[in-house]
């Protein structure tokens, strides 16, 4: 049996994506289980519910609710975390570099990097500059080339591919983990994921 | 200091009840906390953000995970679980029927009951037959006369400001876990909230 990747599927606007990308390398790596790291946009899938905003904002109360929530987790975690002035912001951007990104050995701390420049930092993530510093203190020796790199046809079509994707394996929300077809939804779903993934996937 | 009550809030029509009812009282009792159990009606909260049916029902691809989940969650719990042939059932009588037995000794059996009936035996939660046989199978010798205090204008008017109080505490889902003012959504955060009562209220 051909043993499926452990995916997590987080959106660059996310806030649970933010301690996603904080605890679920760690939580992986206790268990001998590598991430692979897949970027998507809520915005298309949520549309398609008939929302044109973060749920978060559609539903006060539910929003309210996600920012004590996530002050609570980032701090258990010792996240930094401080709410941003602006939510959602545009992920765009940060979602092709990321992208473009793939399969790099930095590709980790580009991530945590542009999460906490979002969720920690107040900072745009949609900005060019940002994303190229957050790149280099990445580790990322050529800022430039993968911001030239993000904005290809290439790597433009591969995060709709990757967007559509996200909604024909049932995605509907982030970050999302997939095992093959097995679905979980949540930051707090990572350690039943894991589970599955040993327990269908056998030890590696 | 005053202690808070260590409160979670179900509604008896919601699926992730089932799984906390089944769960919370053997979690909180290992770290010697007893559970204040509080029914309400999600029903007017739901409508108050616009939905006139459950999310899972108006999202199908949220139902279609949901189920997933709910299999998967209970598998691993060893709840007892089938998709029930109507979702939601109607589960005011149900409720005013848990309202009415707040403080019995049989209180958590009557929950598990009622739960595995409208989820596990597909029965209905609206039918006076069905909880009435619930009632006497969870340890009530009175079944007929707690169906008459289901039905007094006292335990109506009880049912319906715990509602108000719930959408007034910011509760937005089911079950939630109260400590104070501090809010914990669905059954996964279970272990979260008994750490966050225990650390802020002390050891009993």
């Amino acid at each position: 049996m051909t043993k499926p990747s452990f995916e997590i599927w987080i959106e660059l606007a996310s806030t649970y994506s933010h301690v996603a990308v904080h605890v679920a390398e760690r939580a992986a790596a206790a268990r001998g289980v590598g991430i692979t790291w897949r970027t998507f946009l809520l915005g298309p899938i949520f549309r398609a519910q008939g929302w044109g905003d973060s749920p978060f904002n559609l539903y006060p109360v539910k929003g309210a609710y996600m920012w004590r929530d996530m002050e609570r987790l980032c701090g258990n975690h010792g996240i930094p975390f401080r709410r941003p002035s602006q939510f959602p912001r545009n992920g765009l951007l940060a979602a092709r570099v990321v992208t473009a990104a793939e399969g790099q050995p930095w590709l980790g701390e580009l991530l945590r990097g542009l999460y906490r420049a979002n969720f920690a930092e107040d900072r745009d993530i949609a900005d060019p500059g940002c994303v190229r510093a957050v790149l280099a203190a990445a580790g990322c020796d050529a800022p430039d080339a993968v911001l030239a790199e993000a904005g290809s046809d290439r790597i433009k079509h591969q995060l709709r591919e990757r967007t559509e994707e996200a909604r024909r394996r049932g995605v509907f929300g982030a970050p999302s983990i997939l095992v093959g077809d097995e679905l979980f939804w949540g930051q707090d779903r990572i350690d039943d994921a894991l589970t599955w993934y040993l327990s269908r996937a056998g030890q590696p």
